[in-house]
């Protein structure tokens, strides 16, 4: 497990294991979009994890504060391509904070660990995308020296 | 390979081969962007699809004509996810026709294709970013039921 240095507080980040993944799905629940759109049934989210755990490309992070508590998540999938010189990127899904932790610079120290897996993976270029309805969220990406250079659109098959 | 139906022309769309990089760093780079952001090293590109090759995750697409010259590009990931149910995602990356091609229902029929392969492959969504100055592609992906509901950032590592 890697520590992230926050102020005054002690969090860890490791990939997720299996019996997190309730506590992964309250976070995703406990959201303004999240909320209608997750469900309360288990095995969806059971078989999707094992889907993620077995390919190296994805890891699925958790955060945990000092009892050990999953405080936060994210998704990292490396992408290979041939674009950009054949840039690899590190896409970036599935963020979120609990509540609780906010405002003592927790997300900026995930997203500085994050960016530094990607490097040590070989990804020139970091992209995510977020909700136009996350106002708050852009602000933190740019202060990050994230780009909104890019239109996020999203079809359902 | 699978044809694309397209009035008065047959296409075909097929998995890339190493053979086909040069022809796709080609579209890459016949592009008001790409032709600052790609090289005229082919190594980098070789090593690039020697990676995406290996990851059935991927699906690097190349569209032929019926003399067998490639004559567009499009790089399809899947990707599982907690999120939306465990949803799995399909990412799609580096689309390209070269202009030849334009104005026929070819980019409505790959996409079209595109959407079918995810749909076999349970994919639930479908997503892409694409750069806020390609107004010509923000209308046509519109025109395919894309919401551009996301707001897309991007930092280099």
């Amino acid at each position: 497990m890697d520590s992230l240095n926050v102020a005054g507080a002690n969090f860890g980040i490791r990939r997720a294991l299996a019996p997190d993944v309730p506590a992964i799905v309250a976070l995703l629940t406990d959201d303004f979009l999240g909320e209608t759109r997750e469900t309360t049934d288990l095995s969806a989210y059971e078989t999707a994890f094992a889907r993620i755990d077995a390919d190296p490309s994805h890891y699925l992070a958790v955060i945990v504060d000092a009892t050990g508590a999953v405080v936060g998540t994210m998704q990292l999938t490396l992408i290979p391509g041939v674009s950009r010189g054949g840039a690899t990127r590190l896409q970036i899904e599935a963020v979120r904070l609990a509540p609780s932790t906010r405002g003592r610079g927790l997300g900026t120290a995930m997203f500085a660990w994050a960016h530094e897996y990607g490097r040590g993976q070989g990804a020139a270029l970091v992209q995510l995308t977020t909700d136009k309805k996350r106002a708050d969220a852009h602000r933190f990406y740019e202060r990050l020296g994230y780009a909104p250079s890019h239109e996020g659109f999203k079809l359902e098959l």
